[in-house]
């Protein structure tokens, strides 16, 4: 490999050059082996951010941080495989329902998840709720779970992209998570690594998601398109809604009820119409087009992979849920039509209940959360209740209520509500 | 003092904020404490290089740096202080004539200076070049020097702006040098925090300074005299050329030696002037307006100044002159007018024959250097002597030539010569 040096590839970033395929391969090898610290990364994250980087060098990062770590294969799997990433919402429990559905319809799902940091929850913890999950498999076990289940949702190994875990962690305590370019690859790079086939992103928009504004999510899911593509990964995103929390749940234990209620055919209507959304992107990715999702959630095949994929890992399906130790109803203030329900602040409250964490590695609650009664385009009455808060700590309820405040609207003129389509757009 | 977060700081300046007082207090302090680490510190120093700062900020900046560690006195001195500061540049011996010649004129000159880096020599390697000098003093003895002698070249000590010391070894490895705001505040946090009553900069502008561009130059040096005024130091500025190196040598004894002519009321005409130009700009700032420098040059005071200085730092002034042990001579390779010599030609040559050091702690050579035999605008001869290489080590001499390779022009039409004025601007 040629040699470079930190202050050269530093340099030709800050002074909007591009980098050449081999200052980028060698920048990222050498940050991983430890030979370019993190002050140096750092000034390089943050000369990204601000002057950018254009589609090969985005391209020539992700592989390289690929190339750090092993890359897994499912090529010799009986079925094709689809992945589906969701860059965070609240009440994101879509992965939930979808990993079966998908694998029911005769496509496998090879899922690697984290858990949740703030007020975004994470698959895993939500799954922990179960009695006996457990989220760590060998590439062994997940492998043949895929096999004779078709479904797995696990924890992404050590082994999947080293220089992305190590970049992000910096990128965190240096203000430069919020460049689109570091963002893409970090997701890009694992998914790829990953081995799946088709992939399908879920790029969340709205007050409760990373990306607040439209076009900056175009921008992100654009990239991770083209990203995707030119792995050889056929990918397609969905820009949708996140200022309204997903269904009417945000928690643990209640997000995977609220699943299984999608999973025997109800649920409701925005998760059910979500789940399909994506099944459908990730059946169409994965070259399955003669079967309907819906059908598999009407006749029960999606709840049977369901189960059979929580046994795999251990964990009891029909246990009964883990409940909160306490409760407290927040009644409606006024009698009207709810016309907004904040994303983030549900997030926040959900979070500050217990249900998520402020650092990573603090346990979380599996029954916290936060139910809400009445979702935007629903009549609610004065004093019948809005919202229930979930915690084992009652001390916890209120920084919970000071973050529900201002965070809905009723209309007591009962004005039509106009409701923002839950897909706001399709990229690839 | 108010609590910020390293993240808030530096996103702040990153989305083009302008950074408050108490941030700037806080950042600085936590980050000589070890609170802020050197990677967040890396990622700001980046957003301010290609975002800016203002002056409020900058001059914020500077203080808190100063505030890191002593700020020196000597207002309970019998006469009014003024010192000099270059950006450096070859051959540029100005301050060992300088500061005896203003001492000489009734103004007192604490300069505190430091050691060389690549091509640009250091005044205290010059120094240490006299047999016995001694660059470390007490703040004790410097203040008895000051009164006894009236002047004194010594080296910083550690308590000077600790803050700088560490970010300028940082700025070194992250591409972070060029951010005028941080050239500015860490060149000034130093002599502010020295104490100095009065200060003129030399800002040096050409091939064979910091600065190549004059526009750039001139925002330095506008933004240093910002800070000077600031903070209550009567501060001006001139921009000078450093196409051309200065004088006939670059080295460490030989330009001891050149000094020593200029004191003696010799020496190369464009040393003496810029010594003079520098030396009324000090008395002025110092409110000295009765004494023409010129004369203490013509009448010896200013010799016997520099005897005092360097015998009271333990030098012998009359040993003889520490020689190279080989030299090697480059003739005219033809006859003219030489019209061009380059500065940065000169200064690498000068340090590949090891009169400057490749990295902090490098010994240096007291005899190594380049001697020009002439100057832009001499005639010269084919054949006849044009540069003398000085090195103690002769394998050096192959390197310093590829240096001066294609650093002159002469040219044989014998045209018109038209000079680069010494001093190109004043600023303040």
């Amino acid at each position: 490999m040629p040699q470079h040096d930190a202050v050269e590839v530093i340099t030709a970033k800050r002074d909007r050059g591009e980098l050449s395929d081999s200052q980028i391969d060698w920048v990222i090898d050498a940050y991983t082996r430890g030979a370019v610290d993190d002050a140096q990364m750092s000034a390089l994250a943050m000369a990204i951010l601000l002057n950018g980087m254009n589609r090969r060098e985005i391209s020539r990062w992700t592989d390289a941080m690929i190339a750090s770590g092993e890359r897994m294969d499912f090529s010799t799997l009986s079925r094709p495989t689809a992945d589906k990433h969701s860059t965070g919402g609240v009440g994101d429990k879509i992965t939930l329902p979808l990993a079966p559905l998908v694998a029911a319809c005769g496509v496998a799902v090879p899922q690697l998840s984290g858990r949740g940091l703030g007020h975004t929850g994470g698959t895993l913890d939500k799954l922990e709720s179960i009695p006996g999950w457990r989220a760590a498999l060998t590439n062994e076990e997940m492998f043949a779970q895929l096999e004779s289940v078709g479904a797995v949702i696990c924890a992404a190994g050590d082994g999947l992209a080293p220089a992305d875990k190590k970049l992000y962690a910096l990128r965190d305590v240096t203000a430069t998570v919020e460049a689109i370019p570091l963002i893409a690859s970090s997701i890009m790079s694992k998914k790829i690594a990953e081995g799946t086939g088709s992939l399908v992103l879920d790029v969340k928009v709205g007050t409760g998601a990373f990306m607040k504004d439209v076009d900056r999510a175009r921008e992100l899911a654009t990239t991770m398109v083209e990203l995707g593509t030119d792995a050889g990964v056929r990918t397609v995103a969905l820009l949708t809604d996140m200022s309204t929390p997903l269904g009417r749940t945000a928690g643990n234990a209640i997000e995977v009820a609220e699943s299984v209620e999608v999973l025997a055919g109800g649920g409701p209507a925005d998760v059910v119409e979500l789940t399909l959304a994506l099944a459908r992107e990730m059946l169409a990715g994965a070259g399955v087009t003669d079967v309907d999702p819906a059908d598999k959630l009407a006749d029960g095949s999606a709840m049977d992979v369901w189960r059979a994929m929580v046994r795999a890992q251990d964990g009891d399906p029909d246990a009964p849920m883990r409940e909160a130790r306490e409760q407290h109803v927040v009644g409606a203030p006024a009698s009207g039509v709810l016309t907004r329900l904040d994303a983030m602040a549900v997030g926040m409250a959900a979070w500050r209940l217990g249900a998520g964490r402020a650092k990573a590695g603090d346990a979380v609650q599996d029954g916290a959360g936060v139910v809400w009664h009445a979702r935007p385009g629903d009549k609610v009455a004065e004093g019948e209740p809005l919202f229930t808060l979930l915690t084992d700590e009652p001390e916890r309820f209120e920084r919970a209520l000071a973050s529900l405040e201002g965070g809905y609207d009723i209309d007591a003129d009962n004005a039509a509500y106009d409701p923002t389509p839950l897909v706001i757009d399709r990229i690839g």
